[in-house]
């Protein structure tokens, strides 16, 4: 649970985060904030709707699964600044008492022409539930500190 | 305020949201439960360090952009699923106290070749500060009902 920069990052590496399970409370209580469409927060009409029962939010599960990752504290020092985030993609519905885990990859790490202190790294993020399926995944590219610039 | 199917929308149109402004609270609170970077709850850590200030976790950004969409009513009753999210930029930080509103613009809409009763829209949504500053944007993929499917 140490902060990782730039330099402790190899591409290909894989890490992999503890698990989190999603209540049914924290699913609707997302929704009725984020995202009130009713396969989120309506059990009756979503238990009769093609998902047969209430599904997370998709921004809820990729923000859960970001909160996994930097929970494995590797960004605590080290992170500039998340740039963007790609290829977001939900394959398979998360639904209450769902266990989400991540698996994260690095995809490719490239150093800062122009900034001496910083490169960007961008890592695949994989998002499981208790069953091994494949949930979501997206790509995301975040712009680390070396270890010289953070004095570490 | 009502559904729109996928034949009622129209490549190049453009529909634009109402404005939330976000709250220090809002900002805290969502980021200590998704992103408890220090940027984003630390407001010591946060006036020191490089936006001069606590900033919103961009996926609060993103949730809150989507949730405006949403409220025009246009999906509510279309909305199949959600099917991706592309090329998520932060383009500025977003302060407490920040009004965000959003354009939204339709970049292509596909029949589906195996379900005559839907079809595929991507549209670019854009999140602007009270000042008109862009701070956000992303391309999202949803699938949409027709109106004979909806009985509508």
């Amino acid at each position: 649970m140490s902060s990782r920069y730039f330099e402790d990052w190899t591409e290909g590496e894989v890490v992999e985060t503890r698990g989190a399970t999603l209540t049914e409370s924290q699913i609707v209580d997302f929704a009725m904030l984020y995202d009130p469409q009713p396969m989120h927060i309506d059990k009756t009409f979503a238990e009769a709707g093609q998902f047969e029962g209430l599904i997370a939010s998709g921004f809820q599960t990729v923000a859960v699964s970001f909160r996994l990752f930097y929970d494995l504290g590797y960004m605590t020092h080290s992170n500039i600044i998340g740039v963007g985030l790609d290829e977001v993609r939900w394959t398979a519905p998360v639904r209450p008492g769902d266990t989400l885990r991540c698996r994260v990859e690095v995809v490719s790490l490239r150093e800062s022409r122009s900034k001496p202190d910083r490169g960007t790294m961008v890592f695949k993020l994989t998002a499981l539930n208790q069953h091994g399926t494949e949930v979501m995944n997206f790509r995301s590219t975040c712009m680390l500190k070396k270890r010289a610039a953070a004095g570490a």
